[in-house]
C-alpha cells in the first residue's frame, strides 16, 4: 500500500490496510470458535456489503457461516470489530516503538557528541545567550521520551460483551468469560488515550522537524538533511523533504485525535448511533501517519549533517549582543563575568541522555498480549 | 475503491482517487503541452517515488519526459498539483450539486406533502407546541439549500506560476499567459472555501439524520428508514443505518475543515513547508465523506416512512400542556385561543419550497469551466 | 466570576481568572526571591501592559522590582508562566477530583441501588435486549473512573532554565537548582498531556449527559432530572438543563485539547514564536469549562429522578423482539431458554462498584507538592 | 476589557463583551416592544442566573418583565439571543472591515513601492529564483483581499420565530411579521458561514506575520518590525512581537470554526440541546481573536522596516544556483538567458494592486441593516 496524497505512507507497511483489518477480525472470530478460519471473503467486496448493517462484521460473519455456522455465537459485531482494532492498534505501536527506540539511541549519540557544540540559543526567532547543539538536541530527545512513555503505558484491551454488553448470550451457550475482562462499548477511554498518544508522538516529531527547518534554511546553515528532496524544475535543489513531510503530519493529526473525542463524547445508549462509527478510519489515519512520521524523523536524524564551524562562526558573529545578560548578571553578583556563559547545559544533557538510556525498554504491547 | 473502515466509501466512486489523481495530473501537463499523453506509469508506484521529492510530480515529470522531453516546461510541481486538486474537486463539486439538486426536490415534495401533518414540536428534547412535519421538513430543506448556496459559490482556479510564482521560466520560454488567472501557491483562499463548504454540506445532512434517528426510536415512531440494517446477533433488528453513517461523517469533517484552514495560516515564503502538503489527503477524505453522505441522505430521504397517525397521536397525548403557551397569548390579546396553534407554519413551508424551486440551478463547476 | 457567554461558569470558581493568574505569577517570583511580594499592579493594567513583549510576566517585573530590585534575576519570562500555569493547574484538578470523587461515590450508590433494575437495553438507537439500569451507570461510572486515573497521573512542573533553558544566569549567580528539575520550554507534554486528560473529563461527563437527555424525552420518560429548566415563554415545559449544558462542554473541549497539540508540534528553536502563547486562553477555557463540566454532572446524577416502573413497563411492552437472540441462543445450546437473559449484568455491575470504592484515592496533585 | 492569557485582546474593544450582550439582548427586545427599555440587571448577576434555565434571556426577561409586563410577548429566548449575537456580529464584522481597508491601502502601497524591489525567493525554506519584494506583499494583499471577500458576503439575520419557530404566539397576539424574514434555529449557515469567514481572516493575517517572522530573523535580517518587543532578562533583545502574537491567533481560530460547524451538525428537534448553547462562547472568542488580529497585522505592516539592501546582497550571495533554471529554460528556446528572470512579477503586483484600489467597498453589515 502506498498513498499518493501522502507521500511516504509505505513506511507504514501493513498496519491498518483493510487485509490487516479482515484478518485481525477473522483472528478474533478465530480466537471465539477455538480455531482457525479462512479468509472467506475478498476486503474490497467485504467493504461494498458492509454499508448495509453499518460495519463489516455483519458480512464478514454472513460468508464465515457457510463454513463455520457456529461462528460469532454469543458475540456482537462490536465486540469483533473493537478487539480486532484493538489488535491491530497493539501491533501498530509495537513496531512504532521499536522506531522510537532507535530514534532515542540516535538523538543520546547526537546529544552526547555535541555536549559541548557551542552555537547561538534563538527565541521568538532572535538571538538569546550562547547554548550547544548538545543541549537542544536533549530537548529533541525529551520530546521523544515523553511520547514514548505515554505509548508504554497504553492497553489494548479485548471487546467482549455480545448485544449489549451484558453477556447473555455467553451465559445462555454457558460461554465462561473471565469477568476481568473490560466492556467499553460506550466508554472509549482505550481509544482516545490511544489517540492523544499518537498526537503526542507526531507532536515530538515534529518538534526536530521545525528546528531542521529554519537551521538548514542557507542563511542559518547549521543543519542539513543527509539527502536533499530535488525540485520539478530548478537543477540542484536541495529540500528538506523529510522535515517537511513531518511537519505536514502534525498539522493534521491533533485534529484526528480530536474527533476521537468528540465521538467519545458521542456515545449514547448500549451502542452510540455514529459516535463508534467515526473511529475507524480515523484512527486508521492516525496510526499509519505517525508510523510515517517517526520512521521519517528516524531518517531525519540519523542522516543529519551538523555544521559545528557554522555554528561556531554565528555566535562568534553575534558577539557582545548574545552575552549582555551575562554582564548584568554578574555586575548583580559583584563579579567579573565568568569565562563561559552555558550554565548546566552539559550537566542537563548528560541527565537527559541517561534518562534515555535508562528508559523503560517497558514491554511493548505485542509482549503484553 | 470501497473503503472497509469507511462503509459506503463506494458511493464516492472515482473522485479523488489515486486513478484519478494522476488523470487529473496528466491532464494538466497534456494542456500544457497542447498534446495528449499517455499513461506513463502505475499510480502505486508514482506513490512510493514521491516521497523524495515530497511530491508525486516530480517522478511523474520524470517518467513523462521519456516520451515527451518538453512536458511540464515552465511549470513547478505545485502549478501541477494545486491544478489537477482543483480539476478533482470541480469534478465532485458538480457531482455533489447534482446529488443535493435530486435531494432538494425530494425534500421540497416531501415537505409539501406534508404541509398540514399536525405533530409536536420539540426543544430541548422536550414537548412543546405543535408544528407540522412540513416545517420540519422546510428546516432540512433550509439547511440543503443554504449548503448548496456554497457550493454554487466555489471556482476552482487553475495555478500557473512557475518555480516562485513570477512565471520567470514561462517569459523566458516565451509562453503567454493571461494575467488573469490568479496565483495562489501561498494564499489558499481556494482550498479553505470548498473545504468550509463540504462541511457545511456534511452538516446539513446531519441535521436531517439527527432527526431521522430521534423519530425512529421505537417510544417515539414517527420515522423509519425505507430499509432498516441488521444486526451480526438480534434476529429482526432494524437500524437507522443510513442515518448513523450520515451523522458519523459530521462529527469528522469539521475537524478535516479546520486542518484546511491551520495549513493555510502556515503559509510562508514562496512554498510552504508542510502547510501545503498538509492538504492533499485531507481534502480527498473531505471531498469523499461529504459524497457519500450526500448520496446516503438522499437514499435516506427517498426512502423515510412516515407514521402521521402516530404524529397524530403522539400530539393528542401531549394534551394541554403543549397549549399552555397559546393560553397565555390569547389572554393577554384578550380573545379565546384561536382553533389552531400552528402559526404561519403552512405559509412558511410554501416559502421554503418556493426557494428551493426558483433555487438557481447554477450552473455546475464542470460547466464554468 | 460569571460568564454571560458560558451559563453555569461560576461553578470554576477563581480557577484559572486574572486574579489567579497574577497571584501565581507573584508566587512563583516570591519562591525564587525567597519572600513574599506585594501585588504591585491591577490584574486589567497588567493585561494592557502585556502586548509590548507578548506576555504579561515582563510588564509584571517592572513593577515588582520597583520595590525589588532583585526580583526574577536569574529567571525568564517563560519560567515565570509556565510555573503559574502549572499551579494553576494543579489547583484546578485538585479542585477537579475532589468533584470526581463525590461523584464515583453517587454513581456507585446509585449503581449498587439499581443493580437488579430490567430495563430495555438500546443499540443504535432501537431496542435490542434486557439489560438493567444498574448496568448502565456502571458504564458511566466507569468512564468517569478512567477519566479520574489520566487526570490521577499528571504532573505539574516547575520551569526553571532562564533564558534559553541553559541557566546561565543562575550559574553566574550563584544559585544551585536541583538538576532534576524538569525543562520543558519547547517540549510541552505537561501541557498536552492536561488538555487530554480535561477532554477525556468532559467526554466522561457527556457520556452521562447523552443518555439523560434520551431518557427523559416525554416518550421515554425513563429518567428526568431533579429540577427542570423552565422556558421563556412556555409555562411548565421542564428542560432537561444540566445535561444540555454538560454536553454543550464536550462539544468544545476536544478542539481546545487540539489546539494544545498543535500549539506543542509549533515548538521551535529554544522558544516558540506563538506556539507558546497560545497555550494559555486555551488552557484556561479547558479547565474552568471541565470544572463546570463535573459540577453541573455531579448535581445532575445527585438529583436524578429514576422511574424504574416506566423501566419495566417499556421492557414489557418490548416483549418477544428483545428476547429473539434468546432463542437462537437457547436452540443452539439445545436447552429452553433461561427464565432471566441479563447475562453477568449484576457481576459486571459489582465489580465495577468496587473498582470504584478501592479506586486509588491517590494523593491529589496538591498533596504531591 | 483586557485579558491577561490573550495579551493584545483590549484591541478587540467591547465587542461582544458581557456588557455588549447585554445591550444587544435589550435591544432586541425593545424593538419587539417599540419603546426603549432600560437595563433592568448587572450583566454578573445575569450571567450567575442564566444557568437555570440554560440560557440569560430568561432571567433578563423576568427583570424586564417588573416594568414592562408585556416585553417579550411572542418571543422565544432562542429569538432574542440569536438575533442578540448577529447584532453584535454586525457591528463587530463592521469594525473589522474598516481595519481590513485601511490594511488593504497599506498592503498595495507597499507593493506598489516594492514593485521592482529584488531579492530572493524562498521555496521549502531554500532560495529559489528571484523574485521582488512587491510581488511577495501582492501576496498578502490578495490574502486580505479574500479574506475580506468572504467577510462582506456575510449576512446577519435577525431571528423571530417563537417557541418552535412556527409563530404561533405572534399570530395569536395578531403580529404580523414580514414572511420573508428567515427562520434558522436549527439551521446554523449564518453561524458557520461567519466562523468560517473569520478563520479565513486569521490565515489571512498569519500568511504576513509568518513571512516577518522568517524574513526578521538574524540571518535573514531583510524584514523587522517597527518597534520589536523586550525580555524580562535579557537588555537589547528585540522581538518580533506582533508577528508572534498574530501567528497565535491562527493557531487556535480553526478549531473555533470547526467547533461551530460541529455544533451545526448536532441540530436536531425544533431546538438543539448543547449544539445551540455551544456557540455563543466560541464566535465571542473568535471574533475577538479576529478583531485584535487584524489590528495589529495593521500595526504590523504600517511599522515594517524593509531592508533592500540587505535583500539585494542576499540575491546577489545567492548568486548562479537561483538562475540555474534560467539557463535551461534559456537552452531550451534556444537563445541566451535575458537580462532579467522576473517573469510578469511586476504586472502581477500592479494587477493585485489594482484589486486592491477597485476593491468593492462594499456596503459595511452596519450600513446594511
Amino acid at each position: 500500500m502506498a498513498d499518493l496524497f501522502w507521500p511516504g505512507d509505505e513506511r507504514a507497511g501493513d498496519h491498518f490496510t483493510q487485509q490487516d483489518f479482515v484478518g485481525a477480525m477473522l483472528a478474533v472470530e478465530a480466537a471465539w470458535l477455538g480455531r482457525e478460519v479462512p479468509v472467506p471473503v475478498v476486503a474490497d467486496d467485504l467493504a461494498r456489503a458492509a454499508e448495509a448493517g453499518g460495519n463489516p462484521v455483519i458480512p464478514l460473519v454472513e460468508a464465515l457461516r457457510r463454513d463455520e455456522p457456529d461462528a460469532h455465537r454469543g458475540l456482537t459485531s462490536q465486540d469483533v470489530l473493537d478487539s480486532a482494532l484493538m489488535r491491530m492498534a497493539g501491533s501498530a505501536v509495537a513496531d512504532l516503538r521499536a522506531d522510537l527506540a532507535v530514534l532515542v539511541d540516535r538523538l543520546a549519540e547526537l546529544a552526547a557528541r555535541h555536549r559541548d557544540t557551542a552555537m547561538v540559543a534563538r527565541t521568538l526567532t532572535q538571538h538569546a545567550v550562547p547554548t550547544t547543539f548538545g543541549f537542544r538536541v536533549a530537548a529533541w530527545l525529551t520530546a521523544v521520551l515523553d511520547a514514548d512513555d505515554d505509548l508504554a503505558r497504553l492497553a489494548f484491551p479485548q471487546q467482549l460483551g455480545g448485544a449489549a454488553g451484558t453477556r447473555a448470550a455467553m451465559v445462555e451457550l454457558g460461554r465462561q468469560v473471565p469477568p476481568d475482562v473490560p466492556r467499553w462499548h460506550t466508554t472509549r477511554a482505550p481509544v482516545t488515550r490511544l489517540g492523544d498518544a499518537l498526537a503526542g508522538c507526531t507532536d515530538a516529531c515534529a518538534r526536530i522537524a521545525n528546528d531542521v527547518l529554519v537551521m538548514s534554511r542557507p542563511e542559518v546553515a547549521e543543519l542539513a538533511e543527509g539527502v536533499g528532496g530535488g525540485s520539478s524544475t530548478m537543477p540542484g535543489k536541495a529540500n528538506p523533504t523529510l522535515s517537511v513531510l513531518v511537519r505536514r503530519a502534525a498539522l493534521t493529526t491533533p485534529q484526528l485525535a480530536a474527533t476521537l473525542h468528540l465521538a467519545a463524547a458521542q456515545q449514547v445508549d448500549d451502542r452510540a448511533d455514529g459516535g463508534w462509527h467515526a473511529e475507524w478510519a480515523t484512527l486508521r489515519d492516525l496510526v499509519r501517519r505517525t508510523l510515517v512520521a517517526a520512521s521519517q524523523t528516524l531518517d531525519l536524524v540519523s542522516g543529519l549533517r551538523v555544521d559545528t564551524e557554522r555554528m561556531a562562526a554565528t555566535l562568534a558573529a553575534a558577539g557582545d549582543a548574545v552575552l549582555a545578560e551575562q554582564r548584568t548578571m554578574a555586575e548583580a553578583a559583584g563579579h567579573e563575568p565568568a569565562p563561559s556563559y552555558l550554565g548546566d547545559a552539559g550537566a542537563y544533557v548528560d541527565a537527559v541522555v541517561a534518562r534515555a538510556r535508562r528508559s523503560p525498554h517497558d514491554p511493548t504491547p505485542e509482549e503484553q498480549r
